[in-house]
Formats: C-alpha cells, structure tokens, sequence
C-alpha cells in the first residue's frame, strides 16, 4: 500500500485512500481527522497529500463596536483557539469596549512587499542598478503587472551591501492578502532589470519583505495593513467591569509592555497580541505563519481625564478577503459572520482585527493589573 | 434570541443554540462550522461561546528518517494548511534528507519561562530583592513546586530598571507545554517573595518571559527546547532531485538568510521555518501563537567536501504531548501518527519540529536559488 | 575659592582660575591639562567649564589609495586613539588596499534627521495630522527653512501609535554634520504643525530620528551618509602580506560577523568598525558619541575568481567638515591633512570614512583568521 | 622623506620626523598637532604612528553628590567634549540631585566577556564539545589563569548553530577594563579545547562577546559593569530649578525614551546617554569605541507622591583604573580629580558614570519638556 502514500490526486478517494495509507505506515486510526465537511477537492489549491481534517474549536467573541474607516457597528467575531480562557477574556474586552462607545479604527498604510536579492559586481554596480530601477521605475512597474489584474506596483526601494542587492517591491494588492501576486510579479520584473543592467537574480525572496520573521524593517514601515485602533474607559467602567483602576492598568502597562519588552529586546511592545491575531486568522482562513509579523504591535495606556486612554498599533496586518484559506467553507462562513466575503472587505476585514486585538490587551492588561491571570487560567484553561 | 449568545454552556446543545443565535445576529448560515466530529464537552477547558469548529486541511510529509536522541527512524509527519505547494516543498526535503541518510538533530535545553515584574522602592531596593531571592532560592522553589505536580524550578534570574524588578523563572515542565503550570507556579512563589522583601507584584508576566513576542531574550537563551538539526546532501543528489547545486544554495542561503536577514534587523535568520512550524503546530495540538517564537531561528549552510551540509537551530520549540489542544480528538490522531501521544513524548515530538523545519528549509532553499518559487506557486498554489 | 567652581567666563584667564579652583575643591594636580596649544577662547562653543584639554595621541595610517565619487587618491589618514595595535593593524589593510588597486567608494543616501513626538487626541487625529503635513509639505518646509541657510528639509515621514505622533525630519545640511541645524529647523516647522493641526509638541527629539542610540531605523534606512566600500584583494596578496587565504578569512568573516553577530542579536555585523571611526571621529572633530550609529555597519567577504572579495555598508556617517569640533586647530590640521577643510568636503571626508574601515576590517579578519589577535596585543596593547 | 612616513620608532625625535613626513606628504602644516604636554615615549603602547596628540576641551561638572557602595560624597567630575551645550547641562542636572539629596547607584553585575567561536563537525559535535567544556571547566579555566595575574574565569556559556560553536567566556578582571586581558586568556583556554574536543578555533572573537557593537546579548546580559542609578526630585525643585513639572517631564520620558526608542526599534531606551559616557571615556582614558555599548541603557520615570522618580540602567560600563589610556598623562590626572587612580578603582569609576549619566539624562529630559533644547545649542552650541 506504499503506492497510496506516493497517490498525488486531489479527489475524495484519493484522500481516502492515502489516509489508508497513512493508517498503514503509522499504525495510527485517524477517524476524527478523517470527517470534513466539504469534498476535499474544494481545497485542492490549498494543501497536497491531503489525508483529511484538523478540526479547531471555533467560537464568538462580541458583539463589540467599531468605529472604523470601513468597520462600523457591532460585530460578532469569530475566532479559533484551543486555549482556554481566550475567547471568555477577548470577549469581556469586548463588552466594555461597546460600552465605552466602541473602538476607534485607523488604517495609515496598506502595502504589500517582496524583496529580491540581486548579485552585482560591487559597490558601484550596486548604484548604478539601483539609479537604473529609479529612472526605468515605469517600466519595471510595467513589467511587475503584466502578471496581474488586482496588483499595483507602488515603489521600489534599494538596499545595498557589498555585491548584494535588495530591491524591496510594494503593492497595492486588492482584496488578496497578495503575497504570491507579489511573488509573481516582482519575478517578472526582476528579470528585466536582470536584463538590463546586469544583475543576477539570487532569489525572489532576499529576507528584506520580510515574510514570517519578524524583522525591524517590517515593525518600522509596516507590512499589509498598519492598523491603529483605541478607546477610553471610563474610571467606573475599569472598576467595575474590570475589578481594576487606570492607575493600575497603566502601571502593569507600563512595567510589563514598554520597560519589560524593552528589557527583552522584544519587538513586541504587548500584552499577547499573538493569541488574537492567531485565532482570527484561524478563523477567517489567514496564513497563521503571518501571526509573527502581527505579533510586533504595540500598546500604550495612559491616565486621562476621565479614565484610561488604550491603543493599539499592529504594523502588519497580512490579511485578505479573497484567495487562500478564505475559499474554504468554514473560513467562508466565518468571513460571513463578520460581512467580510469577497471584494472590497480587506480593510475592513483588518479593522476588526484592530479592534479585537484592542479588546484582548484591555481585558488581559486588566486581568494582569488586578493579580487575576493565573487564576483564569486555573479556571478555564487547561 | 440574544439570550442564546450569552449562553455559557458547553454542552452540544448549548453549542447548537449559540450557534443558531450567532446565525441570527450575523445573517450567516453556519453550516460547515457546525459539522464537528466530536461531542463539544470534549473543547470544554479548550474554548469559550464554542459554536462549533473550523477545518483546516491536514496532509503529511515524509517519511523522514531522523537520527534524534528520541525521535529515531521514519516518520510520517502531519501538517495542517491552507496555503497550497507547502507540503509538496516540505516533502521533497524530507526525502532528500532521507535519502542522505537523515536528519541529525539535538535538544540543547529544555526551559519554560516566566519572568513576573514587581515594583520596588528603587534600584538599591531591587538589588537587595534579586539578592533575597537567590540566598532563598529553595524556599522559593517549594513555593512554586506547590503548584504542581509535574513542574519543577531550575533557576530565577533578576533584571532590574528603576523601581521595575524582572525575575526570570524557568521551569522544567516535563511533557507538557507548561506556559500555565509556569504561570501558576510563579504566582505562588511571587508571593512569598512579596511578604518577604517588601516588593510588590505589579503582573504575574513583567514580558522577560517572553511569550508570544519577538525577543532577543528567547532567540538567544532558548525558551522550551532549544533544537539544532542538520544533514548533508551530496552533490549528485542537488542536481538531480532539487536541480540546484552546493554553490547556488549556499549563495542563496547568504545572501537572503544572513545578508538579507541582517539588512531588515530580522530576528530570524530563515527561509520560512514558520511555515512548517505553524503547520505542525496546528496538526499537533500546540498553540500557533508559539510560532512567533519559533520564527526566529537560523537556517546555515556550507560547501563541504562532499556537498551542502546544511543546518537550522529553532531556539524556541514550545511543544507539549500532554494538555492544552493535544487532548482534542484530531490533534490526538496526529499526534498518534509520529508516536507522541501522552507522556514521555515531548522531546521526540520537538525533534520532529526540528528535523521537518530543516527538511522546508532545505526544499524553499532549492527552490529559490534554482529560480522556481514563483514557478512553484503558480502551479500549486492559490 | 567655591566661586572659582562657578566662574562661566570663556578667557583664558577663566579657564585658568577655574582650573586652580578645581585643583583646589578635588587636591589633584592638573598640569599635563593645562597645556592647551590654543587660546581657550577659540573652544567658546565647544565647551563651558572649561579647565583645559585632554590629549590623545595622534598618528596616521596610509598611505590608501581610494576611487571614491569625491576622495581620489592617495591618503595619509590622521586618526587618534589610546588603544595599542590598532593604527598599525589599520595601515597594514591601507597598504594592501594600495596594493590591490584601492578602494572603491560611493555614497548612497545622505540625510540628517530629526523626529519630533507631537501628543495628540488620538489614533484618528494622528492620521489626521499625518495627511495634514503631506498635503502641506511646502509650507512646513518653508518654515523649517526660515532657520538655516544651508538646510533643506527633504521630505518628512509620520509614524504614531497611540497619542504619540513621530514625524521624521530629513534634511540635506551640506557640509555640516547638522544635527543642531535639523534640530533648530525641525522645532520652527514644528510649533506651525502644533498651531495648524491641534497636536501638541512634547519633545523636539522623540527618539525615532535615533541619535546616540542603536537604532533599528538607522541602520535600515541611514543617518547622514550611507557608505559602501570594496575591495578585492588577489590570493598571493593575502598570503604573502596578510598570512592568510581567502577561505580563511571568508569562514571567519561568516562565523564571526555574520552568524555570531546574529546569534547575538547585534546591530553590528561587523569586527570592529567602532574602532576606525572613533579614532578618525577623535581626530578630525567630529561628535565622538555617534560612533554608536557608526557602529551598526555590515562587513561581508566572498570568494571570487581572482582572490577575496570584501566590503563594507555603514549606514551612519555622521560627518562635517564645517561647524562643532572641526574648528578647533589640532582637528583642523587633522582635516587640512586629508583636505578636508571646510565648504564641499563632507562627501570627501565620509568617502574616506570609508575605505580606512574597510582597511580596517581587512586586518582584523586577516589576523582574526590566522590566529594572530591575541598575539598582536601581547607585543603592541597594554 | 617616504622614509620618514615608515619610521616605525616611538621616541619624541621619531614622532617628530615623522609629523614633518606628514606635513610634507599632505601638505598640511600640523603645529598644534606637534604640541604634547608629554613625552611621546609615554605613549608607546598606547598608538603607532605617532605625529602628535588632538587636544580635546576639557571641562567639569558637578559637585555631584553620590551614594553608591563604592562612590561616596560630592564629586567634581572631568568630561571632554567639543559639543557645546553639554556641560552646562549635565552640570545643571549635578546641581539639581545634589540638593535632592544625591543619586544612589548600585552595580548588580560585573563581568568582562569574550567569545571565540570553533568550527565543529555538525550539531552533534557542538553539543558535545559544549558538554566537555561544562564537565572540564576547571582545566579550563586553569588554562586561561595561567596567562594572567588579575583575571578569574567566573564561567563559560556555550551558543550553537550548525557547525558554530561559540563559548562565551565571562571574566572578573579587576581594575583592568579587561578586554586583552579576556583574549590572551581566552586564546589559551581555546587550546586546550581544541586539543581535548577536536573543534578548530576560528577566531577568538566570534562576535558573541559583543565588543564594540550594538549587541542584544550585551544589553540583557550586561558587559562590565551594570549600573543603576537613580534620584527623586521634588516638585519644587523641578519648576524653580528645571523649569519643568514632574507630569511633563515624565509624560517626555515615555513618549521619547520609551515609546519612540520602541518605535525605531533602538537598543537604547534613553535621551542622550552616549554624550555623556563619550566625555567621560575621553577625560579618563576609556576606550571611546565602547561607548556603543554604553550607549543601549534605559532612563525610566515615574510621578512619585513627593516628585518625580528617575532612573538609569547603564549594562555595560566597560572602565578600567589600571592600563590602556588611563596611564597617559592628562587621564591620568582627570582620574585623579575623582580619586579614580590605579588599583581598587574601578568599581567607583562605574558608579560616577552612572551617576553623571543620571545628571544628563535629568537635565535633557527637563528641558526637551520645557520645549528649551533648540534654545540652548541657539545660545551654547555650534
């Protein structure tokens, strides 16, 4: 039964039977892995050597308030996790959220980017490729979108060192979350200015993107959606919603946030950013590799005169509507719940996401402040 | 029927409820979500407001073979995406590591951390604190040991700024991942340390942990296993299975893993390790939050005399075989595939990370330096 | 004599009085700091409570012959320094730079910033003030200006989280290294933002512009000028004058400056460029506390067809030839002898930054490779 | 007179000869270049190459009261610098702690660090030469005492990745900044390793060190000294003193220090430290290229019920009272003005730069909130 490990087919009876074969090999059972609730052909662009399901606990959090540029109302969010206490905590964030009038929503930038790694002859051939990029920046625009309908090129920017050049490519990518549109197109244009000036094409992908590491360049000029969002909770509010005060909020904020990630050298000046950015991405059919870049926000409290000011900034939110793991029909109906199905919902799309990472550092903040997490945890969790 | 979204039980019945009243506030139909091939109270301590569950397609790579201290022979490895021509790559790695004789890989240490912060009365006050602490570490250690049954506190170091006091604990957790049986345990420690020096807990987490952040802290300490794996390929099998060569790839690993990497002050020195941690994480059971960390790993390699020799070092493999999502139904089939159900398991399972992390690694770094990436993805992916 | 201490005067007698007044409040004997070869009135800018001058050995090294776009020729380079073996390790890389042809050199960017933190009402009034200041940019400009006459405001980028809003200055400052100019500038176009806009200015100096600190944002995108150099030096040259081999000195440049850097988690990917540019900085009047940026440069080395090829990126060169330390006459006679004096020389004087650490570097890794580190401070060091 | 140029003696009549080379080769006339307040055979382990000395300003500030367990009283302390400005403001600051009642500072840490990195076979090979080292530390360090008198090897930490094995080796070196000290140890100890394991020492600087570069390892760990410092100001003192209140001085502190450095992602979470290391380092004799590392400390503050709290972190205060610059005549007598000379010093040293840092970061960071930093280099700059 060897043969069915090596069975490259994409229909039902060919899952079916590498499952089978899998079962062989390893001597394990996969039932549960084997119920999906679509025929496996529908994701025939997302996997190979597909032998079933992994099925995610899925849930709600909300409704929550958004003030957005494109997010406006109440939500209710679907996320996936299987980590205890989330969705409970996220969701009471929520709650006082639209209490305290809802979550303002800003998106300052939306680009996507790939980065080539030329080899020149030096130093001055590494100028003189990057002048030439700047003088032909039309044709190499020209070029890149030959391979693409919903792809712009917005700028190239040179970085060099040594023989080695970096030419770091932005998009407008539409509705997808547009890397491989990237990919394409940055390819295509790189091999005219191979062409033209000389320059070998290393690799499509020099690490300047920078794709699923997490990389200064990416926290500082953002990647995807730089999303901002914030609110203000009333002193009464954090009392007796959170069991906390905005003095103590903002200390734990302070201490643990700004001076204990400054202290780690960490690039995420957060609470767990991570564990919202991984569920909605989960759930909304998101590459959860990108959650590393998500994972750079940063969240700042501060005293106001009427309660505790909190923001949040996510430079690299990687998300889109269409394309991807967003075809598959739970992810679909979960993009359903939240009106975010097909063209023209990116943004809004990352909107929520802004908002609803707001939620989960206001209610883990609070938690933290009021000595409560391991005890959450204790409670729910596992 | 917003009685149904405040629902708060975890029963089937109460899934099916939420969900109807998530249907009817949101518009959506939820019918692939609602298709769960476990009863729900089995999600019970995994989730919150569960109205059912996402599926994300799960296929394998390998077999690989792998020289581990506890991972030894071939496996056949479960990998959970959505993102289309991953697990073709990654399974043409492992065969050309297996047919190379195999992965070797190593665990250099195995610490779970959490790193609490306190405010002192200054930094003489914080440097009689760390001082306590270590001239009572027993005591301190009893403290959190009564937590846990499984559990036990190697050290605590001290960071101080300010009033702003970091104690570092790190734990050996045995098989699980043990973030909350850390956290708990540091809880209970903290508090002595409080009655005994006079500072006061600000939050049970001060981010020196560092938990699902970025940190320079983790990349170069370690936090969970800290795994090396490495192989080298010969020269004949460069040409005719990854239709590159020693020179190509070690070019192209220099210039994008390291030159590139260190050009947007990355904390990872990658390919895309996260690609095949998050995959495996989802497959397995692990929080995909924890793929944040793991990103930041290096991948190296060299022209030796008989070919590529070609490494990667995961400083952050946070892995369990016991709690958390290990418990649900599918992760359990897949854990079962590879042999990592249960106790006794969880350093196999981080060596698997580390030999199928290399085997992606080894693929994309072909690919790449042969010029078929975007080639790949327009053929396989979305 | 207390009101020795507090005598503000500039003369000569001032500085004389004071000095005693010091000798007298502390009991040491200042007389090697007595001897100033100038009249301290010529240092009225450069210092208050002046009590004489520290001396620091000067030498040179050089001759190195450099094919800069405005250094051509041969050097003498003065640099000074307290620290054994460093200037005769420097000019044994300018001799077989010399040797191998020279140095090229090109200047890439060349920008000095500065970013104002403004408070706002918020993530949205952020946004808002960012749009104001790009549909604005001439008359911000315009009133930046109305403070220099050598400054020109280049462009300006807006960054915020929170209620922070960063806005980062790029200015050309001509011959001046210009961190006061963009400073005095950047507070002028800042109080017509504050009046125009409602945000409100907190410091003229928010730490993204990043001077004196190691700074992601720097390193990527530059800070004054940006330098690259090469070099390729041939096989007998590194044997017969250096002691080594081109594999030699590539594996030690690959394990030290790039995967031990790495591993580290530095900004520096180099051996010791600190080094040259501190003792060139020392010599020529430049600000000593910005050797930090300098620090953060990149050395890569390969092996070509004819021997090994070296270079160098440092993203920092924050150089004048007119203004601040350069008028004083030791630091004067230091410039005139690579003439660098005064009005169109600050290119010059960066090129040459330049190829002497690229010099630098070569020795280093040459002697770092061939054992010889230790040794060279055992016969020259303290 | 090329002769002249490669003169390679160390006496007056040699320096001589050669400056007059120099004025030849350049045609720059070098006169206040010739004038030294020493002979030059002074300087003979100190620099090659020598034509004369660079005379730097010197000033004072202070008096400065310091509790610290080695730095106790009122201290005149000697900085250099050719920045206007500076002094009057770091002294402003000495004034303003000592009439709170001067700065506590305490050093938590004290290590001299070097790592050499060894090429091993492969990652199975790294582990276990790590593990020979942790078993034999005692040769090693034998080994590494046999090559001086004052050095004590307190531990040996190893870091891997693929066939890299870096050892960091951490020294107490007494009064000696330490850095040759640790190499010629190191390079001895290596030895022994290679003999005994079969690794090859690649070099004996494998960047993990980290020396002279901006390094996360340096920043969390520490390299020399870690100082902390720190000081309450009264409210009253602020206003009538500083012109500030607490609210906005510490409202500047977090947008600039702490939010802006997170921002730019710096290794620096401070104003302006670097100035004031830099003028300290040149007055007494330190190397200036370590204020890089000097340069990534924290100033936190908070709103204290009776004023303002404010500290520093400085991780690593690299100092020495014995060797290097320290034995040249105007250092040496600088050093004396604090009571800094020669045996059982240096500790105090490390203290008096933590606190004058404290001055300057108080001083700068009250008059950036007073919106004064442009005025004053208007009035005391260039």
């Amino acid at each position: 039964m060897a043969g069915g490990l090596k069975n490259r087919g994409k229909a039902k009876q060919d899952v079916d039977e590498r499952r089978a074969a899998a079962e062989e090999f390893t001597g394990a059972k996969l039932n549960a892995i084997s119920h999906c609730s679509f025929d496996p052909i529908v994701a025939e662009k997302n996997i190979e050597n597909m032998i079933g399901c992994v099925q995610i606990p899925l849930g709600f959090v909300g409704p929550i308030l958004i003030n957005g540029g494109h997010a406006k109302g109440e939500f209710l969010v679907p996320m996936a996790t299987t980590e205890g206490a989330l969705l409970a905590s996220v969701s009471r964030g929520c709650n006082v959220i639209t209490s305290a009038g809802g979550a303002d929503v800003v998106i300052v930038k939306d680009e996507m980017t790939r980065a080539p790694v030329f080899r020149t002859e030096g130093v001055k051939h590494c100028a003189e490729v990057a002048c030439w990029v700047d003088d032909h920046f039309e044709e190499v625009k020209a070029a890149a979108e030959t391979t693409t309908k919903h792809g712009k090129l917005l700028k190239v920017r040179a970085f060099a060192s040594g023989k080695s050049l970096y030419l770091r490519f932005s998009y407008d990518t539409g509705d997808a979350m547009g890397m491989n549109m990237a990919t394409i197109a940055t390819e295509a244009a790189s091999r005219l200015i191979e062409e033209m000036t000389g320059a070998t094409l290393i690799s499509v992908s020099g690490n300047m993107c920078t794709d699923k590491k997490p990389a200064a360049i990416d926290a500082i000029e953002g990647r995807g959606k730089v999303v901002l969002a914030d609110v203000t909770i009333p002193h009464a509010m954090l009392v007796e919603k959170l069991h906390t005060t905005a003095e103590k909020a903002v200390e734990t904020c302070f201490r643990k946030n700004l001076v204990g990630s400054a202290m780690a050298l960490s690039y995420g000046f957060n609470a767990h950013m991570a564990n919202m950015i991984a569920a909605l991405y989960l759930a909304t059919g998101q590459d959860p590799a990108q959650v590393v870049e998500g994972s750079m926000g940063m969240t700042t409290a501060e005293i106001v005169g009427d309660g505790m000011y909190l923001s949040v900034r996510i430079p690299c939110v990687e998300v889109g509507t269409v394309g991807g793991g967003t075809r598959l029909p739970c992810q679909g109906e979960a993009l359903a719940m939240i009106d975010c199905v097909g063209l023209g919902k990116a943004k809004k799309l990352a909107e929520i996401v802004g908002a609803v990472v707001l939620a989960g550092e206001l209610s883990t903040l609070a938690a933290q402040s009021a000595g409560e997490l391991g005890k959450a945890h204790k409670a729910l969790g596992r």
